[in-house]
């Protein structure tokens, strides 16, 4: 059996949900090598007094640290939300061989800063994949709950 | 006694060294609050086989460890090189009063995607100030040494 994007999407959600539950931004990340889960992650930034701790950067991180190396060609990174520039960076760096992402973000996703004749798949690598909107009204809906409930 | 941007520098390629003789890409980096030095950081990819184990990652995670908080508005960070797209994205989120580099980097510092209708300081926060060239000769120096012996 083949496992969807959507079913890996639901399970970066749920590691937004726990995000939420704790009171952190709900962001949840999953990184899957050969149809498995290899690391999750999801916001920490509250709970480490980190504004680092985004969930890619702990997904990518607990990855590393797995597979005892700093590259992940083979590796899809699902993400709830549209990365930021730091994580959009950091996945750069990471080589990583596709990108998945649920909601776009308007406010702090990387695409608000490049400019137009950039790559088409910058600022990521030459090499990775990149897809958006899986799963997309889930994951922003469960960010709006969560702003909604801090005005 | 005021210490000068310079000084401030020289301790981060006092980093930038460390990393040199680990033989690591040579960046370093420190946080400086009311004229003291609060977190050192340097360059650890290949050690932590972890690549966003950058200077300003690191010194920005001691900084943030130290001091329990999250933002750092009245801190400086200096640091060898131009950021990279990922530590610019960090810096952004840490709300750092300054950030003072060293050399430029064409190759990989974060200029390189921005369009150029961004704000002035874009990406970092918009009272972050920002000040380029500081010992840059000698940050640069470390850099070419380091990739001369690589070839």
């Amino acid at each position: 059996m083949i496992y969807s994007d959507e079913y890996f999407m639901q399970q970066a959600l749920k590691e937004a949900e726990l995000a939420f539950e704790a009171e952190e931004v709900p962001v949840g990340a999953v990184v899957v090598m050969n149809q498995k889960i290899i690391a999750r992650g999801h916001n920490q930034v509250e709970l480490l007094k980190d504004s680092t701790a985004h969930a890619e950067i702990l997904a990518l991180t607990s990855a590393y640290s797995k597979l005892g190396t700093k590259y992940l060609p083979d590796a899809t990174l699902y993400v709830t939300l549209e990365p930021c520039l730091m994580c959009a960076g950091a996945l750069y760096w990471s080589k990583i061989g596709r990108i998945v992402y649920g909601a776009s973000d308007d406010k702090n996703g990387y695409h608000k800063h490049l400019h137009s004749e950039s790559a088409a798949n910058a600022p990521f690598h030459p090499k990775t994949e990149l897809v958006g909107g899986i799963l997309a009204e889930e994951c922003a809906w469960l960010m709006k709950s969560f702003f909604k409930t801090r005005r």
